[in-house]
């Protein structure tokens, strides 16, 4: 039996998440399926980061076993030919047996692209969220410096939650301007339900000026979720790269590369 | 009556070009639906460059005339709640009775977004085309310096186009590489049938070097398409600006701020 490690970019905008379930199409399902028509068997699939509906991913990884002997390549232009083109497998790594993709991630990134333009992109509307009123870059970013670091983030928490703690270390909380576009970059060991989209609620709030940029404290301090801003839209977000010891041996392509290849956007 | 132009983006990937045409669906008959559904009657649009199936536009220029008073962005709000979201107008202006989206043109500028890279990305396969060869950019940019200029474009002509004369004034081919894509710039006062997409096919056979830079110019002299490459693929090609002159009083936005806004690449 081999441990297999997969890289795979998808757009979630046509799928009902990551996670199989009856009744949907996930991207689970498309992964496993074609999966099982390049080898000739059925595969269970395990990921680093479940996505919500609509949600992407520019590198989820996941692992699975097989008996099957095939070549990286063979890996992903084979499982890719059977896929849908909004679902792409980008790398393909034999692992050792103890590799989890889940338990073995040190830390994972998330990527969310806002457009903010008077009026929408027919370029960009499955792949950032769009709003007209002005944001403020500098308020956000005063902000994002009073949410870096070790909370407890319940007010940033989704009702469905099934974390046994609500504490975080937020480790990267960066935002940049480019021409109409922000793009927001967070890192952490851990991510809460809905945590970035409920961050970015609030970000947005404060960047349009309707809260201070004291508010972020005021939240973290009260831990409850129904003082806060409502949860941002999926479009935007990205599950961007999850990061492992480096003795699992996966390819560590870095952020800024992975932003570049699949948003165009440079990371600054 | 009063004339008014509006500025068009579109992603051409869902629809069957820009000219109306029974049985399929086009820009033309969605924007003229829509329009309709607005204004409560029918009109006729005229465009400054018809697309092809799957071909995109950053900013499409179109004309139509009613008798009906509406607000600037009236027009872009209320046209755009009829269309669907692969179509969206970005400005809406009154003009003069002898404009002329078409004939009051005085240049045209299009793109073309190449991805190159080992695998596909999900984020750009309705944006861009795809190729894993290497392309050198060297190669490609000493071609485009043969093709610059006042010249027979026959063989770079469909077999399909319909204009009386194969003579064009290419006023630029620039190409730029960023990270993996290339972005190709082409301005003309005017182009052939598929002229972008036959140059493309032929700039990217001397990027992989299938052939020399010399061939550009065997092409030229021979003015035949026979012996020129394949038409190349729709799927990166944009309409991105049309010139006209300033007294037309049209939104005159910079082509680097259009393609950075609905492509994310800078134009650098």
């Amino acid at each position: 039996m081999q441990r297999w490690s997969l890289g795979i970019a998808y757009n979630g905008t046509d799928w009902h998440g990551w996670q199989k379930q009856p009744q949907v199409v996930t991207v689970q399902s498309q992964l496993e399926q074609a999966i099982h028509r390049f080898l000739g068997h059925e595969v269970h699939t395990v990921c680093a980061g479940r996505t919500d509906t609509g949600v992407h991913a520019l590198e989820q990884v996941v692992h699975l076993e097989t008996e099957l002997v095939r070549r990286e390549v063979s890996w992903i232009r084979g499982v890719n030919s059977f896929l849908p083109s909004s679902i792409r497998v980008q790398w393909a790594r034999p692992v050792d047996g103890q590799f989890h993709a889940r338990f073995s991630a040190q830390r994972r990134h998330y990527v969310y692209l806002l457009h903010n333009a008077p009026h929408p992109s027919p370029f960009t509307q499955a792949r950032a969220a769009w709003m007209f009123q002005p944001l403020k870059l500098q308020l956000m970013q005063q902000a994002a410096q009073i949410l870096i670091g070790t909370h407890d983030f319940s007010s940033f928490r989704s009702a469905d939650c099934q974390s046994h703690s609500p504490v975080r270390e937020l480790q990267k909380l960066r935002i940049t301007q480019q021409g109409e576009y922000f793009v927001f970059y967070f890192s952490a060991n851990g991510f809460l339900h809905h945590m970035v989209r409920n961050l970015m609620g609030v970000l947005v709030y404060i960047g349009m000026g309707k809260r201070s940029v004291h508010w972020a404290q005021e939240l973290l301090t009260a831990r409850d979720r129904s003082l806060a801003a409502p949860t941002f839209a999926a479009q935007g977000l990205y599950l961007a790269k999850v990061d492992y010891p480096p003795s699992c041996g996966l390819p560590d392509h870095g952020l800024a590369d992975l932003v570049h290849r699949h948003l165009g956007v440079k990371l600054c």
